[in-house]
């Protein structure tokens, strides 16, 4: 039985995460901290947990942590928080999966450009796995701090991988159009999020300048060997949580749908959360579940890759499990199915 | 043609105000006034009015209203901030139709008590009229003061009106359960009406302290000639739009599903808005209008009424045009059919 | 592990209960029956299912399932569907959740005027236990045909049971007012939950005359000792999942909320899936879970219960797995933490 | 005052055309045919025109619209009835406005090829004029027989057509990425539109198939004055209303944003109901209007055109006002406004 701690308790990512991981028959949590006031119960900032935890928040201390015994912390917090939070917990052996996005962008340059402000824990960064357990799954089973990949990334980098790893596309051609429920905006109330602004409404944001786009590119170039370039549009639409991605890319040479499918169930053949499927998928199929699933189209002979998950599940705190099921030993699917 | 002023552009019944004038053949909008800093164009408030009104917006300035000429506003403020505002424009001869709650309750102790600060234009409150045509449609023809009445009670009062006009029914028995689309809680966003908190979710509120009782009370006594007690539960329903609300009384005899509707086919006769319909409605019938749809049933002796209406339109913006329309002697469905 | 079966596996109960029974450590399904042509696979019905099942539908035969070893089987088929074919299992020992209404009203009588057609399986009917756990634990625990309740039902039944039971209430005031999820509705395409109908409305139906209310009315007779009598008023809410239920009665003696919040935790005391809450629940609170939350308000001295539930998992599905680990000597709550 | 004609009344298209022409002052509703059996009101099968239309339907009767002195039809039929059907009414002098695909693709070959079945009205299919007006306005203006643009096609070419017109992209190179709301499925209940189906939930249908490609392809190649060629793919999205269309094309010189949007703004500088805005367009910002609203972007040298509609306003029965008014010689804007 691993402690864990869930570090940063208020938001979505952290209410799945605890009910995760209060049915993982490996797993005890001992304390969930949060940046709030007070000491609140977990159960009232999310009464969907009542009944099923009696832990009360506290304010994060690095000695108090190690005085309990954690052995694993599961970082729920905002970037550039993460980033002075969880070095007082690297430095001092505890294991760290983090789900915001201080630790996936490897180079230091490429995180001040698109986050705005100089990484300031560049030792822990350079030993940093990207959490994606289907590409790193043998660096993650021996990282200390595993960087959780983003909802978006997933389903454009696996969508991508058989791919790109085949040289099976043209490197620069590749488009990303992908349709996110609201929950993957977070729980602080935005004038976009409002429910009348949101609701029975789509539109896209942050064209070209979203900051998953390196993300999808460091992982897609680690896979292909090479650069890769994508050009990534994000779009919100009005439903809790899902992401279905749509993903244009021109072929080297003809492949008719069967090929690509059974390119895709061959690369994907160990993995116990990726779903080849012959129908194009629905985010339902895939909700609350740890799945991504993908199928493959050839239209006018450029590809067509449709790929879903649920963005805190998969997208998050699901895969966060699964990580943490390679780096603690279990069965990867262990309070995951 | 009459010129008319907004003030307070900023939210959703301004909006759907401005939309339904820009319509109607004997308004003009001359100004739109914001308590926002600048001077925004309109459309930047409200995307949808790009390219239908070219206005900007500025701050509320009585001399300035009264030198262009404005012969009617529109109150779209906050309760506390209209009682402020509106004198300067009232005690100028202005005629005025206040969207807000601060005029609509008689007694400034009630008022008081249920918006938690006293009434400090008590002078101006004496002289208002309750903006529900189909109850006070005289008063309000020759009113300088329209107090537009509230989205909730519109649906009880009138869906009681016939009843207790004819002493039908025990006049302490009376139960209004009512379903709300999440507009009716204005545009600030809040953690409530935050999307993945309220879509995919129903909830009761203020369950027996909403401030609409006394409305609804004060309305219905008029009526009877008698106090009447109703015991009023609101809840958030997620959509946009639409009131349902479902009221249980009981009757003091015997009454069939057909002499119901009699009664109310009859009593509203004369009312252009009001549809007396025998199936049950749905909001959606009445989306995007301002009729309010009735219909009653009987179950085992008491009465149940079931009513319905878009509270942005006929709960709100609607019904100020139609109060408008009998202030300035227009036909009383001018734009709004 | 208790081999069991799943009779009629096309529908919602169905997924959702298959989908509990594989996280079940002592249940294992061995065979899903449907009437559909055909031997789909399962997760061809069902794509969220796909990888997590690999069954074979197949036709409803009693002798294979015998022969198969099934010692319990829940019936998800439709009600008359289901006392057709539960006959052949029962009268062979094998034990039975129906989560139809076929065995739930004790009087045929009463069946017959409510589902339109006699009961044909009054032996078994005569038999059956109705499924709340909170109410008849003990008579469910050596059950042999279970008959799973209602889910509109348990909302007000759980609800009112410690006012009935203690008295406390006028038993001809009660009021229930009810709004469902539309995936209550089943899952056959009909005009009234056609997306574009039903989206973005709220609607009441069947008024006074669901069939639920002989199901609640028995019950709560059976709590009291005496007839009780309720009003019930179904609403169809745009969302997927849950139910809220807004009860209104008049009380024999004053009580506070406070009061009436220790009476609902005393009666409750051994419920492990009852959660008496202060706030008012959202039915999000209870999403996915099997809990019912209840909380109790005193407005005007009347009193108001307001309880929410997830009409598939707690209302159905949840509640069939919470009578199963009754039946077979389970920990009450294996398989629904 | 011109006496109209609706042809198939029961859809969501009729319903949109009744509420606009009932504002039109200058067209009067004179019939609504159904293929129902009896003679509903037309308030029976649209309950939110209760009040406001007392038509009963009848069945279409060519001799009988012809003595009521119709002198303009609207088509509301289904693809296949509406050439079956029209033809009776073309050859007798009556304009048409067929808001069905039957006469939008010139080819007979390529209608074959796309609905599956032969054309059997080639004669008027000869003269049919595609009825989007921003591209073929003079000929709109006397045609007899106007073919109502499909919704997805309106959002594709007249995003594409300032590009194409200029030979600014690479014809072959252009994908379409659009996101509909759930009423373009039309109002028939099928599985994967029904509520619990498809609410909070994403997916693409028809890739690269759609019937709505060569409407697509055969209008921007009467602009380019070449071939053009598309992908298309559309997704379903859970909400009511709206058409997102996300377009990607390669340019054969660099732009900036600012000259795109400069091109865009010059090409529809008559268009009054295209907005081409600086801001990426909600489709809720042209909910329930005939607006078409427009953005571009420039991503790694790559256009991207973003535009949204309300699709069964501008996407059908908005444009097919505008086409009426152009056709009849009122101000464009007339009723629509």
């Amino acid at each position: 039985m691993i402690k864990v701690a869930i570090l940063g308790g208020s938001g979505y990512t952290a209410a799945e995460l605890i009910k995760i991981l209060l049915r993982h028959p490996e797993a005890r949590i001992i304390t969930v901290t949060t940046r709030q006031e007070g000491t609140p119960l977990v159960a009232e900032l999310h009464p969907s947990l009542t009944g099923r935890i009696d832990l009360r928040c506290e304010a994060f201390d690095a000695d108090r942590l190690l005085a309990a015994g954690v052995q694993c912390a599961f970082g729920c917090l905002p970037h550039g928080v993460s980033m002075s939070t969880l070095p007082a917990l690297l430095s001092r052996g505890v294991r760290v999966i983090d789900l915001s996005a201080d630790y996936r962008l490897r180079d230091p340059n490429v995180y001040a450009q698109w986050y705005g402000e100089s990484h300031h824990d560049v030792a822990h960064l350079a030993q940093a796995v990207y959490g994606l357990p289907e590409i790193y799954g043998e660096e993650i089973a021996s990282a200390q701090l595993v960087a959780n990949p983003g909802c978006y990334p997933q389903t454009a980098i696996l969508g991508l991988a058989p791919l790109v790893a085949g040289n099976h596309i043209d490197r620069s051609s590749i488009i990303v159009d992908s349709k996110s429920g609201v929950s993957g905006a977070g729980r602080v109330p935005k004038m976009h999020t409002h429910f009348p602004e949101c609701n029975e409404s789509v539109t896209a944001y942050s064209v070209g300048q979203h900051r998953h786009t390196p993300e999808i590119e460091q992982t897609l170039a680690d896979v292909a060997g090479e650069t890769v370039e994508v050009i990534f549009t994000p779009h919100l639409i009005p439903m809790d949580r899902g992401i279905f991605t749509t993903i244009y890319a021109v072929p080297r040479r003809p492949f008719s749908e069967s090929q690509l499918l059974d390119l895709y169930r061959e690369y994907y053949l160990q993995a116990k959360f990726i779903r080849i499927v012959p129908q194009i998928p629905s985010t339902k199929d895939s909700l609350g579940t740890n799945f991504l699933d993908i199928t493959a189209r050839v239209v006018r002979g450029r590809i067509v890759i449709l790929s879903a998950l649920d963005n805190l599940v998969r997208g998050a705190s699901g895969v966060a499990v699964q990580n943490f099921n390679r780096m603690f030993g279990f069965e990867e699917t262990t309070g995951l199915w």
